[in-house]
């Protein structure tokens, strides 16, 4: 496993959400997280101290997290002279880009001469299989979104944590690359060879015989154009018995693309169930969760009401408000 | 490129979907083909003389075509002991299996021993993009099915055969292990890792700015579990001006799925339409194409008209009846 604490790569983007891996494991392993690394063209901060890599080791770090995605992954150069930086001050070096740092020559050289490890999360697992589409036992639940980065990861986990502390057996099931930082587990399914998409998420999330749940992260939307294909397979393979809808009001376009607008939310959730029949012909919509960051908190109630009502479904923010409202839904029993 | 002639591969399979990639490249690439492997075992032909690896060789063969493939393409050790077998008698060995032919040893050692060549067709290119769905010029007509193996390659060579012979600029584009040994070009999708699966399609058909027409290879179906999202990437990336629906009548359940009936035409063409607007807002249906192999001459006509009558759409068998149909309503003017 990728040795803990860690130090969180912020790097030079004022895109908050090109941040967003980094932001996760600050959230959800926070016990873990000992500073971030910024250039001063960087405007973000996680709220934690600001170190260089000499810092971050002397604080006693053992890995920087490089955290941060645009689209497609890719390895800049400030990456990886900022990687190489790391290693040279004795940090370990894991990240979830589509480039792997284990195919960077300077970075391999220095991972090798200083005794550490480059970690790619994206690696998919060897020995994946098509998916069948077969019935299989167990309640699952798949997070969908209007867009990328809307947060389904978050949704994901706070949905594990309400279950759990309601004492019902329940595993997130990581599908990206934060996630699987954070859960230490898990499948980047936007890496893995296209025609094992639905074939890794039944591996994923195999047969349950409990009265638990697989609580599986979604990924991008089957609105996105450039990433549909992996939000209908990761759907198809999921087989969920139950959907949560999640969206960010207000977001002007979708995720990298200037040119178009976010899909309309009863649209969204309409497309998904009717496309998660296929292998789950029961399935339902258990609830719909707003990220609300950019609203008053007497605003973002009023719209979590309002979209209840509208759909006749719990909403909820999950970070703003818990997630009591879908788990009552989904669990009356609990 | 992969030195013709070639000697087809057929295996011991039973299984006339398997030999597909042997039987497109004995129809499209008939001149390049000397002859036939297979085991006693096989109950199948391609019409051409049977040959074993010194006898192909002796005949002319460069390349041994091992055109065959299983729901997942792996390379069983059948095939890894016939390849070798063809090495030893001064084969290339071409494939377009996902198991890589480099990546086994003993196949890697005997060609470079005899200094011979292993194609690997599924190898993707380097350097994709994701997809942006960003409107580009150029008329592309996309086949897509109720099925895998129903007749897309075989219809799309057949449209590019139509056109060209109307003058009518026309650009097949590959996107399976078939097509592309056909083509001598392409991108087989499947292989592609799934966040590039609509960026590969954009790149393969990018924007044209002629009257032609980019006939695009459909892959899997919306409603095949196992393939899907491969499928939805396709659609979203080839941005179609035009669809055509293939169909297998009579195809008791979809491929490699017991469990699973054929959908229905008419829902499958919808939603195939359906996904296609969230790239190309004026997509039409161009036509439907009927794999009548199974079925008698007449009743193949009775069905195809029967079709047309039904959707108010062309409807033919490529291989029976030729694509004229389509080309009539789909290029009035030629």
């Amino acid at each position: 496993m990728i040795p803990a604490p860690y130090l969180l790569y912020l790097g030079s983007t004022a895109d908050p959400l090109s941040i967003k891996t980094s932001r996760g494991v600050a959230l959800f392993r926070a016990e873990d997280c000992v500073g971030e690394f910024r250039h001063d063209a960087s405007p973000q901060t996680l709220g934690l101290p600001r170190m260089t890599m000499a810092q971050g080791a002397a604080a006693g770090a053992r890995t920087l997290i490089l955290g941060i995605a645009g689209a497609g992954g890719a390895l800049t150069e400030e990456l990886i002279a900022d990687a190489a930086d790391a290693l040279e001050n004795g940090l370990n070096v894991a990240s979830g880009l589509h480039n792997r740092l284990r195919d960077q020559p300077r970075l391999a050289e220095l991972a090798r001469e200083r005794g550490l490890n480059l970690f790619d999360v994206r690696d998919p697992p060897a020995g994946l299989a098509v998916g069948t589409g077969l019935p299989r036992a167990g309640n699952r639940l798949l997070t969908v979104g209007t867009d990328c980065s809307v947060g389904k990861m978050v949704t994901t986990l706070a949905l594990e944590r309400e279950m759990r502390a309601r004492g019902i057996a329940a595993t997130f099931r990581a599908t990206g690359q934060t996630g699987i930082l954070i859960a230490g587990a898990g499948v980047a399914v936007d890496a893995v060879v296209a025609d094992f998409i639905s074939g890794a998420i039944e591996q994923l999330a195999p047969a349950r015989k409990d009265d638990g749940w697989d609580l599986i992260e979604g990924q991008g939307s089957l609105f996105h154009p450039s990433f549909a294909g992996v939000s209908l397979g990761l759907l198809h393979g999921a087989q969920p018995t139950a959907l949560v809808l999640c969206h960010e009001p207000g977001r002007p376009h979708l995720r990298g693309l200037p040119h178009r607008a976010v899909s309309d939310l009863a649209e969204c959730l309409h497309a998904n169930l009717e496309a998660a029949r296929l292998t789950s012909p029961d399935v339902v919509a258990a609830g719909i969760c707003l990220n609300t960051q950019g609203l008053e908190r007497a605003e973002a109630r009023r719209l979590c009401d309002a979209t209840a009502a509208r759909f006749n479904l719990p909403c909820t923010d999950p970070l703003a408000f818990g997630t009591a409202p879908i788990i009552d839904h989904l669990c009356p029993a609990h």
